[in-house]
């Protein structure tokens, strides 16, 4: 049994990030960025007025001065002209400053009086003017490679001239669930059969993490059936598997997947819910096997489904982040394995979180998995805690998960 | 002018959720539901083994005692016999608990000895066995209509036998920019022009809110342009305009839009940046006019923006969220507008949050804007804050923008 950290670290270790693709740029939020975004033009281009109001010479626009109105500069019509002496260009938010001008009698400061300007406040030179640059200049490095595009990303790649961008490729990861007993939701149940819920859930954190998820047939406990259903595996990323993870069902995989190149990593890891863990490479493809039980897999998806999904699409290797947290009720003392309790959280007032675990915390409930928007992590051997004491938490709601 | 919050009272009063669709359960992540999930059937079903072991009768198993081994019961195929006096089953986890058996004799406590096995820890009654209902029973509510669905409960909803759930449909949020001076990136820009980055930075805060965006072509500043592309209003859950909402544009706006049956409510708001918001409704559709700035535009995004795909898509009106946290660099008084400061954050060791505010807050500057995670709200009035002083703030990375 290896430590959850060292098991991490091995299959981040083996992962790539994907290759890039061209996308339109509404269709990059959310992608990760394979090449920086330098600016293509400079913002704002020219000189330009910060208000609505008139281009004047600020030597000329002392207040009680009349200037003469000899034309107008809308945003997107600018004024081919130059202020001269005595002379004041009508200008709105946006549009270049006239050749000649040097600061911007606002609006509300002026008064029209048929063709010339009453001003009523004096201007100061490079009064509301926004230079040319302020924003970005041609060339500026504004978004590096690496990048998770936010809507704000979105808009200065637009304002900086990109119809394209370059970002990775979401990561395919293809999902086998196996077993003799598990049937797709709406489909006969057989006698002691039950629903599969992993595959989708998985799926769903697949899609929540920025993947693509391929959900494949469920594979019965047979050999052939599983190695058939994993030849899919070249056409992924990465491929998962949940059931025939534990001790007897483990020979199963590694029978089925033997003859096709499987080369295992390792398989059992010191942490609770979640112990058998499959890791290792199906041919060219990293191949993640999760424990069949539906809580155990979701855990071991966030700890290591996650992160990996991270490195696959451009973000840096990282754990998922843990949340310092007060705990509501005591804690005993961990044993050797670490530990991820279900936990509900509220929030204070001061913002700090407060995390309470679930009563009970048998593996096989997904109900109480669903109402837990927290797991509590318990190093190994971790003291017993009172409550009140801090611990630390992984936020799942978070993490869209 | 209206102050922000009583704006954003009149936005989300005036809408209503959008009707349900039917889904299949992949495509459900992050919908929200129309229709509460009640389980189709009892999970487990019947009683379980929770390991992988024996199934006995513990009046027979104590310590040193031999039981003759009779079947096996693996997960989906139940055991049909009856565990009778000095004999066990073979099990495994998640399989059936034969009749006659209350006790599970670890693997691990066990020896196998030819067809019988000798038991090397006794069994108590009822250990290790989950009893049939544990997750849930056939008609509990397991969740409730207007709830986002998270990974846990697509595989909940899995689990209790959904193929499909019925979900709001996304809201359709038609875009339309307005300007002479602005052309898609790309395009050829003519002089004084800029590139336009509103619709589509809209656009990704829109799918980051849970709705699908309609960007419409922009329209020129002409009332014959205006009008046609409003009339896609009527195909749209709420329209938005950017740009044409300020004093001179206002008009342009209402003198299109007003023989289209545009009905204003209100267009200002004691706010920065963004004061001019045009609100109102457009034939049976909603109307939300924001700031050309591309910063103004942004904000009022989130602000006003944000909460109404909300409650569109079936979620509680609410504001975005504020985070209580420490200010990085001290703030002068405010004046009577609310006031929203483009600030980065940190995360101390103890979780809690610190903001410092951008040293120029230029409304037109998107680089400032795409480097800054939060904006620190200033109530009007607000009194000036030292740094170390406790402030608040919207947390934009959080909200996937």
């Amino acid at each position: 049994m290896i430590p959850v950290e060292e098991a991490r670290t091995r299959i981040l270790d083996a992962l790539r990030p994907t290759g890039a693709e061209s996308v339109a740029l509404p269709e990059a939020w959310n992608r990760v960025l394979a090449t920086p975004v330098h600016a293509r033009l400079t913002q704002p281009p020219a000189d330009v007025s910060a208000m609505d109001g008139y281009a004047v010479r600020a030597a000329d626009a002392s207040q009680g001065a009349r200037l003469r109105v000899t034309g107008s500069a809308p945003a997107g019509h600018p004024f081919s002209g130059r202020v001269g002496p005595g002379e004041a260009v009508r200008i709105f938010t946006g549009a270049v400053v006239p050749a000649g001008a040097d600061g911007i009698l606002l609006q509300e400061d002026a008064m029209p009086e048929g063709g010339s300007v009453l001003v009523e406040e004096a201007v100061a030179s490079g009064r509301w003017i926004r230079r040319a640059g302020l924003d970005f200049t041609a060339g500026d490095l504004l978004l590096p490679a690496g990048r998770q595009l936010t809507a704000r990303d979105i808009g200065l790649a637009a304002a900086a001239n990109h119809p394209w961008l370059s970002v990775h490729r979401q990561p395919r990861i293809g999902i086998l669930a196996t077993g003799d007993e598990i049937v797709l939701p709406g489909e006969p149940l057989p006698p002691g059969g039950i629903v599969s819920s992993n595959a989708h859930a998985l799926a769903a954190l697949v899609r929540a993490a920025g993947g693509v998820p391929l959900v494949l047939p469920i594979a019965r406990d047979d050999v052939n059936a599983i190695a058939a259903a994993a030849s899919e595996a070249r056409f992924c990323d990465l491929m998962l598997t949940t059931g025939g993870a534990s001790v007897g069902e483990h020979d199963l995989i590694q029978q089925a997947l033997g003859p096709q190149g499987f080369a295992l990593d390792f398989w059992k890891i010191a942490m609770r819910p979640g112990k058998p863990l499959i890791w290792g490479r199906l041919g060219q493809t990293p191949l993640l096997g999760l424990p069949g039980n539906p809580v155990s897999a979701l855990v071991c998806g966030v700890l290591f489904l996650w992160p990996a999904l991270a490195v696959l699409r451009g973000r840096p290797a990282a754990a998922p982040p843990l949340r310092p947290a007060i705990l509501g009720t005591p804690l005993p003392q961990n044993d050797r394995r670490e530990d991820y309790l279900r936990a509900t959280v509220t929030r204070r007032e001061d913002g700090v979180l407060q995390v309470t675990p679930a009563s009970r915390q048998d593996s096989s409930m997904l109900r109480t998995l669903a109402g837990c928007d927290a797991l509590i992590r318990r190093a190994p051997d971790a003291p017993g805690l009172d409550a009140g004491a801090w611990t630390e938490a992984l936020i799942l709601s978070e993490l869209g998960i």
